[in-house]
């Protein structure tokens, strides 16, 4: 077991941890303590199952599908994808785990990677 | 005025025409006449408004991603874009305009169009 991650910053280094059908999903404690870390995301409920959500503002169409190719690439390398709302100036990003019907602390860390992307990002 | 299309090859050789705030969305019996030639999309209400859907299935996360790259250089040549939600296997397609609350014309030559791209990808 390892420790809980304390800030952001701690969150966005931590590894995913392989994730099996019979992993349990966080309970509410962790996900409130986690959640804390993410202040721009929300906790969402829908079919019964906890979601990760932020929606990103773009300037048009073309930087909110750049900006899901780069998600893409982070999903392909964490082997772990989200799904990704692309309008004319938007780009929604819900992270959760399917094989658990809940949210996994991969689904934190790789939201709190999602930030890290955004703040990377050239058109500002 | 232009003649309505008879069929899916009509509707997609059609050009798109300009569209302000002022003109009014389709009717009932225009939007059941053009949706005929689209047999795979719904139409969806959501918040007041017609909305054309599909969801295409796909092979896995980076598949679903290029077909909403290439319906987004599709959008920005028609200066018109729709919603795209992609997930692993899936990327769902929604075409309205948001200008006149509803379905255009425009909105059924894009979707067609959509249907194109589909036919024509490589990976199949």
């Amino acid at each position: 077991m390892t420790d809980a991650p304390k800030n952001s910053v701690e969150l966005v280094s931590s590894d995913c941890e392989p994730c099996h059908s019979d992993t349990p999903a966080l309970g509410p404690e962790e996900i409130v303590e986690l959640a804390a870390l993410l202040p721009d995301w929300q906790l969402v409920e829908r079919d019964g199952m906890s979601i990760l959500s932020r929606k990103y503002r773009f300037k048009n169409f073309q930087q909110s599908l750049a900006f899901a190719r780069t998600v893409g690439d982070l999903a392909e390398r964490a082997n772990h994808h989200p799904a990704i709302l692309i309008e004319w100036g938007s780009a929604r990003v819900e992270w959760w785990t399917h094989k658990i019907k809940g949210l996994h602390r991969n689904d934190f860390i790789l939201a709190a990677r999602t930030e890290r992307l955004y703040g990377e990002r050239e058109e500002h």
